[in-house]
């Protein structure tokens, strides 16, 4: 089977990072859907900039962005001095990491190419550019294997909902829990819900565009008709990404992932989050310990108010922390987690 | 006390309708926040056509609206001849009664002015313009009696959760559910929180827009946010309008308010529904006999899915139905019923 065929069996046509000989070629998120542009980009610092300026979001598809970031900088600093490269590189991999500097996968990311670094014997470009497929490439196999696991949960179900973008876009591809809903829209699970996911839209303008790129139905709704929508009996799943999961299965994610949890609970529902092991915080035990990013006010405010001496301010959390007795499966690529706890989920860091 | 001192001490300054010789004086609440534009229609087609136009929302602006768009007919068809003025004026009353086919409060407004023209000798307009004032001066009384109620509910509360604009320019003036916020305010309830209200973001540009022009200090979340805002302790109530009440007391309201009550009965948050009693249809029994109206998915949609062959849609539901037993109290003119349901609500219909 050829890879463009695969493709099209997985319904999963859109890939956000290609590598080609002339560098790294980025589609830019930030204009999506109205506009379809792609950009190569041919040194580190322009993967970092365009990772620090959000063409490339989503934790996997940063992480895998700055792997092949750190082809473009071995390239450059072997050509300059093939004596010197392995030190003179090291700037690089700081100015990668510094792009996101929240973003455990792009740290993983740049560690492994790291190490392969200190292998490494003459001309450092083909192997490290085989390290970077490899991180591409696993996540993609490790999405579709979380596609299937998730996909045999709903068997049954006739409706899913999902939140943010968590798909193709966000991942090497086809993505977590979209890949999950991809993988349920091949078994039967015809309706598929998308939240807006305010206030960036990653819903509204990257959700629903991929799926439309792949040919698959979907309905948008805005963010607060999610409970109403599950009163309906419309549908039987949410799936949902996670940005950390805690040792216990506490799991930060999107803002508005908590409140579809507590809302799923409400209604019969069932709450599944679709992870890699790679997001897991084992160090951190509990939600309790996830410190909540916030943003901008701006981005909630209408301009009018964008005004130093307006009594009129705005909270604008990044994410949210859903805890673990909310939520009824983790999905991850080494297996499912039932009612997620600290004993519960010791069986994915144990797993090979 | 003049009235302008009395509205100082209410926190009450906007006036979304204001009469005056020449006609109405409407704000355009398309344009808030940034722009501040009144405009004086003379007409009752003006009238009617500012009201289907959205610059007037709201049920019971509407219904005021309306009230005075009745006066500006009988001036002109009592002008064009005193004789028939009483039949000519139906084709008005008509046009006024199409400008929002589902607002309850304006066929109620238009039947009490109806009354009151049966009943005129002479020159109608000194009679009906009385009438109107009367329905505009009601209004505001009702939210102020509505704000004290709800406010000595508050008592203690350190912060409460508003949601869409039920405010001063929703109603005559100063508000059913926001009315109850203004009266907590004055209180000592400082922590004022308001949900943007996907997708018209009634609450980003309306309701901190006219608390910031009585120096309300609020502060603006995203829909989605609410659970997690409420999960934090911020808030120990959420006050909410309603633009039909069933006989047992189950709620329907901006789309938004069901999430917002099945996350405060999650929390232990305490949930509040405001509305004056003519709101409340005695005929539907229950939330299942109110048919829930769907807007345009271009609300939703991103301009580029808004085509024919587009496999991606949107579910835009106007508003959705709050069952009576997530409620904690409902609050009316007449008085508080608390533990809504069919038997507990009969003293509204009672009442005086």
């Amino acid at each position: 089977m050829s890879s463009s065929s695969a493709l099209i069996t997985y319904n999963d046509s859109v890939r956000a990072l290609q590598w080609s000989e002339q560098g790294l070629c980025v589609l830019d998120q930030r204009k999506l859907p109205s506009v379809v542009e792609y950009e190569t980009f041919d040194t580190a610092q322009g993967v970092a900039e365009a990772i620090a300026s959000m063409r490339v979001r989503g934790a996997p598809a940063i992480g895998i962005a700055a792997a092949y970031g750190v082809v473009l900088a071995a390239r450059q600093r072997y050509r300059e001095n093939p004596d010197t490269w392995r030190d003179t590189i090291e700037a690089d991999l700081a100015e990668l990491a510094g792009s996101r500097p929240t973003a455990v996968n792009l740290f993983w990311a740049l560690e492994r190419m790291r190490s392969e670094i200190e292998r490494i014997e003459g001309d450092p470009e083909p192997s490290l550019l085989q390290a970077a497929r490899s991180i591409h490439d696993e996540d993609i196999t490790a999405n579709r294997a979380m596609g299937e696991l998730g996909a045999a949960l709903l068997a049954g179900a006739s409706g899913v909902l999902t939140h943010c973008n968590t798909g193709s876009l966000a991942t090497g591809g086809y993505g977590t829990a979209l890949g999950v809903v991809r993988s349920a829209y091949r078994q039967g699970v015809t309706k598929i819900f998308a939240t807006e996911t305010r206030p960036w839209l990653q819903g509204a303008r990257l959700t629903v565009w991929e799926l439309e790129q792949d040919g698959i139905p979907a309905t948008l709704i805005a963010d607060s008709a999610a409970a109403y929508l599950m009163k309906t009996g419309a549908v039987q799943w949410i799936a949902a990404g996670a940005d950390r999961i805690a040792a216990n299965g506490d799991t930060a994610n999107k803002i508005g992932t908590y409140a579809l949890a507590v809302a799923a609970r409400h209604h019969g529902v069932k709450f599944m989050i679709v992870a890699p092991t790679s997001t897991i915080d084992w160090r951190t035990k509990t939600g309790e310990g996830i410190k909540v990013e916030e943003r901008d006010q701006n981005e909630l405010l209408n301009a009018y108010f964008a005004r130093s001496d307006s009594v009129i301010k705005a909270w604008n959390p990044v994410f949210d922390v859903t805890p673990a007795e909310l939520i009824d499966c983790i999905v991850t690529e080494r297996g499912v987690v039932r009612n997620p706890n600290r004993q519960a989920m010791k069986v994915l860091a144990d797993a090979p």
